[in-house]
Order: structure tokens, then sequence, then C-alpha cells
């Protein structure tokens, strides 16, 4: 029998909001009593803070609040797993994210939120603001748009990390590791099935294939994606050459067949108990659609799941962006990093998952709000950052 | 003898921005301790609210902090009097700027310095970032670029104010009024002569001209600007037809004769002991480029000004523009203004001049740290919001 979900978060969150008009509050770190405390925070004493870096830019990082600052940006076309509710209804998201990285990371994030959802404008609009900041975290824009504007902006010469997909790869990655641990099996001898070839489900594909996983099947809404299907974008083409090796065809319910770990980055509902009873022995399933996932973990547990996951707060095991990127900004930006390199983040993976030496059924990753773990991930990114 | 200014601001405020490494912190107003902290403030509920907003947008400014932040937005190219020192090189200002904006108006302001000087890309950038924001402050951008890219952001919705045109205009037509008081002269009698015909110069002047004054000249650095002369850029080919009537050519020697006010908004040492020796009895000398002033207030008391004021924090009278921006802003975000109009820039001015009923020599203004000024123009500014 399912437990339906606690379903008053919506009305309660609603309330929270509606009390505080606004998660974040911007404050001053400097004295201001007196004339002389203006002097030296602003005119005339700031002109020469002004100079100083327009001689040597590099001191925008001694003299500035750039080198702990980041914006948080989105166009709001792909906000949690709801769609495109536009920039306006992506703010509340981009506000909890700021009140994470600080809370978590240390770190000083502005929500940014776009109006337009043009590729080019959205690079162009990174571009101008970019000398504000010590880099970028890009944030709930649509698949395959996202993979463009992310690419295109590596070279900006600060992090521009596109959370739904690096920071989503780096928590599956840490996730499989430990529940393959539990239920004792190999990544490179496991049948995966992904629910989902959006941002997170190509980018964690790829970061499992890197890390040794062989047989892997995506799902997305059309059916199985194989090598040839005609209606593939540029990123489903380039994973299915990587994946599906015997071509296979059909739904998520034919995929999921057999297979021992089962990652849901798409939509709520997409898995039944059934197909979860029809996967391999201690199965693993993983079921991050937010905020309603693939299939409620009572269910999974029904169908025969030894490990199960999902992104939300309120059950076991979430597996949420949160343990990744307060972590990899802090590294970032400790190593003065222009990039967030696959190195990095395969050490932020390894990092998180090793923070659960050994990991149960119930427990495969560390809380969200331990706060040790951004610290550690922090150091690990950090030192993987080769220059 | 003159004294010299205090020369050690700029080293002592170097010190302090290295020690600071940033003048702003940006933090959480969410309690984060459990998982349901969590689920509220982010994800599941945060869903909700986003949704919400994205049926009806006016819930932003109910649920988000929009309708408490704005941006500090300058592209770096007219830095203090320093020039164009570029995005980097304006941001401790803009940090600053910020600072000024919590602490005096109690208004989240974030520093947005943009990696462009293009009229259309510095337009297109605002607009990108505008659902973000409750109001733009736009800063240090220079003329005659600043007149166009205010006047185009004038139908995005929310208050666009370029503080160095109307920020200026406010606190110069208040501290005329009260110089004026100081020496029993009427506005539309006396002979006012400008340096400086930049941003602050143009609006000043048309801001006194609305105010009542009559007698006006501006020079600029070709020298005295007269209709006709074959060099004007538009903003001043306007101001032309409403200045100079005599149409007098010359410097600002020249045009200094017989002057009952001098307003500097120009560069450092323009004016010296021996022109203000030739203006009228009872001269008033408000000199306000910065971080230097265009006379230094001993060598104007020395040529016989009988009220001078400049832009520092460091002499009587300071003519600066944080007694306006805060309360400017307050007022129209209290306001829910759409736009700054001219009859909410001529209540902050009279507002402010009302602060100080009995004006001296010594004192026109209230003093830039006093915690009134920014709520007593507030109410001023909302007030002449029609809508």
């Amino acid at each position: 029998m399912a437990t339906p979900p606690r379903d008053d978060y919506g009305p309660r969150s609603i309330d929270l909001h509606r009390r505080l008009k606004g998660k974040l509050s911007v404050s001053s770190r400097v004295e201001l009593s007196t004339t002389d405390d203006l002097s030296l925070a602003y005119t005339p004493g700031v002109g020469a803070v002004s100079s100083a870096i327009a001689d040597d830019p590099e001191l925008s990082y001694e003299l500035t609040g750039r080198g702990n600052t980041i914006a948080v940006v989105s166009d709001g076309s792909a906000v949690l797993g709801l769609g495109n509710l536009g920039a306006l209804g992506a703010m509340p998201v981009m506000e909890g994210k700021c009140v994470l990285f600080k809370e978590l990371g240390g770190i000083d994030a502005i929500p940014l939120v776009l109006d337009t959802q043009d590729i080019d404008e959205l690079v162009a609009t990174v571009r101008a603001i970019a000398p504000s900041f010590g880099g970028i975290n890009l944030e709930d824009i649509s698949a395959p748009r996202c993979f463009e504007v992310e690419e295109r902006l590596q070279d900006l010469g600060i992090p521009v990390f596109h959370d739904d997909q690096h920071g989503t790869s780096i928590v599956v990655l840490a996730a499989v590791l430990n529940a393959l641990k539990v239920v004792g099996k190999r990544l490179d001898a496991v049948k995966i099935v992904f629910s989902g070839a959006g941002a997170g489900g190509i980018a964690s594909a790829k970061m499992l294939l890197e890390a040794g996983a062989a047989n892997m099947t995506l799902v997305d809404s059309q059916g199985a994606i194989y090598e040839g299907r005609d209606d593939l974008n540029e990123a489903k083409r380039q994973i299915a050459k990587l994946t599906n090796r015997e071509g296979a065809a059909g739904s998520i319910h034919d995929a999921i067949e057999g297979a021992d770990v089962f990652i849901g980055l798409s939509m709520a509902g997409v898995l039944g108990r059934e197909d979860v009873a029809r996967m391999a022995k201690d199965s693993v399933v993983i079921a991050m659609a937010n905020p309603v996932p693939e299939i409620m973990p009572d269910e999974a547990a029904a169908g025969g799941a030894a490990v199960i996951g999902t992104g939300r707060s309120d059950f076991p095991n979430q597996v949420n962006n949160v343990l990744a990127f307060p972590g990899v900004f802090r590294g970032a930006l400790d190593a003065r990093a222009t990039r967030v390199t696959p190195a990095m983040r395969l050490a932020a993976a390894t990092a998180l998952a090793g923070m659960v030496p050994s990991p149960t059924a119930e427990r495969i990753l560390p809380s969200p709000l331990d706060r040790s773990v951004a610290p550690t991930v922090g150091k690990a990114v950090a030192a993987a950052w080769t220059g």
C-alpha cells in the first residue's frame, strides 16, 4: 500500500515565501558610522582602489568581492521538473540555490533570471555580466539549448558550470558507486537504464561511462535511444554511439527488463512497481524527477528494489545536486580555476562517495545538510585543478 | 594659504579593501537546520512558489526579493571623475554604492559591472536581467551615451534611474536652494555658471531651469556652450537653447565674471581663487569633481565665496548623490513606481532641502550619514508617484 508523500510542502512554502518576501539579504561588511568610514568605503578613497584595479585587473580578486561571488543564472526554460515557467517563475528556485551556496559553501551567490530564451542572447548576457563574478552557475536551462550555452561560455576565464548537467552527474555517479557497494555489484558489469535524456541524463550517462560503466540505455519521451533513430538531437546522437549496444528500440517498460540500476531524470510516474519487479535481483532505483519522482520510494520497495534514492529532502537517500554544487564552486573559486574540468567533476564524485565509507541501503550519501560535505568536495575539486 | 586635503584616503582605502575582499555579503534569511527547512526553502516546496508566480507574475513582488532588490549597473566608462576605468575598475565604486543603498535605504543592491560599452549591448543586457530586480540604478556611464541608454530603458516597467544625471540634479538643486537662502538671493535672479556639461551638468542645469533658474551658462572643455556652436552633441544642443541667452563664447574664466553661483561637475583645478574673486558678492561655489574638486574649499574661501560645497566627505557641505539615491529608490520601490518621474525628482530635492530649515554657510544640507534622510526623501518620492 503506497503512502502518499507529504503534500503540504507547496502551501507551506508559499506561506514562508510570502512572509519573507525574498530569501536573501545583501548586507554591508563595512562600518559606516563616520565621514572617515564613508571616505574610505566610498569617495574619495575608493578612487585609488578603482585606479589600482584598472592598472592591474588581477587585483579585482584582492580588492573586491569577485573572488567569492557567483551568479546563479537561469532563463526559466526548465524549472525543476515543472517545465518552462519563464524568468520570474524561476526566481524562487534561484534564490533557494543562492541560500544553499552561502549556507553550505560560504559563497556569495546572486540570482539572475533572464528575460530571454535565445541562445545568442543568453551567451551575450552572461559574457556582459562576467566581470562582476568569480564564476557562473547556469541553472534550469532546457536541453539541448543548455549544451550550446555552456559550451560557448567555456572561454570566459571564470568557471561556467551548468548544474543540471554536471552537478547532477556528480551526485548520480557518487550515488551509483555507493549503491553498487551495498548490493555488491561492479559498475562495469551492471545494466543501467536512464529515463530522461535531457541535461542531467546526458551528462550523468557520460560521467558513468567515463567512470567505467559499459552497459547502458537511455530512454526519452519517444522511447529508447539508439544509433540511427531519426529524431535525435546532436547530444542524443553522440550518446547513442556510446550506449544501447544492441540498438534496441522500445519503451522504458521494455528497457527496464533485467536492469540492475534505474536512473530517473525525467518526470513523475514514469516507472511502476511492476517495472521494478522485472529488474534484476538487488536492483537500484534512483528516481530524481522533481518535485515528484518517477516512482515513489514505497512503490519501488514494493517492487523489490534493494536501494532507493530520490531527489527529495523528505525521503532517505536524497540524490540531489545540493551535495555537489556548493563544493564544486568552493573548490573552483579557491583554486581560482578558469573552468571546471572533467577531472574536477570526477574528484567531486569520488570525494562525495568517500564520505560514506560503509554505505547501506538507507544511507548511500551524506545528508545534504551535512556542513562538512562542501568543504570536503571543495578540497578535492581544488586539488584536481591543474591549470 | 591653502591646506592640502588629507591625501592618505587612497592608501588607507586600498588597505581596507584588501582586508575585506569585498564590501558586500549575501546571506540567507531562511533557517536551514532540518530537511523540512530544506523542503520549504528549496525542493519540493519551492515548486509551488514557482508555479504560482508563473501563473501570476505580479506575485514575484510578494514571493521573491524582487520588490526590495535593485541592480547597480555600470560599464565603467566614467568612474567618479577618473574616466574610463572599465568594468573591473568600476567595481569598488559600485560595491560602495550598494553598501550605501542598504545602510541608508534598506535596499538590497547588487553591483553589476558590464563587459561592454556599446549602447545596444548595454540596453540589451539591462533588459535581459530586469526580471531579477525591482529597479535599476545606472552609474558611471559616460555622456552622451548615458542619455540614450537611460531613455531607451524607460519602458522597462521598473524604475531605471541614472544616478549621475538625476541623483546629482536632485542634490544640486537642494544645495542651491538652501545656499541661496543663506546669501538671501532668489533662484530666478541669480547668474549660474556650470563647469561641466556631462551627465550631471546637463541634468542639473535642466532641473534648475525647471525649478525657476533663468540665467545660466554651461562651460565644457571647449568653452562656453552657446546655440550654434558647431561641436555640440544632441544633449548640449538642447541645453544651449535654454541657456547662455547672450550667446557668449569664452572660457570658464570669462563666464565666471559676475556669477552668483558656480557649479562644478568637471575636474580638479578648473577654478582658481582669482576666478572666485571675480564672482558677484556673496557667491556660492559648489565644486563636486571627484575625488579632487574644481577648487579646494580653502581656496574658494580665500577668493571670497560665502557658501562652499564639495562632493567630499571630509569637508562641510558635502553635496553628494548619496543624499538622494537611497531615498529615491526607497520611495520608488515602496510606491511600486514603474519610472522615476520629474515630479518625483523635484519632490526629492524639495524634501532634501527642507531637512535643513535654517541653512547656514557651514550647513546647507543634512549629513550623508543622517539615517533620516533616505526615509524622508523616500516618503516624498513615493507620494509624488502618480502612476
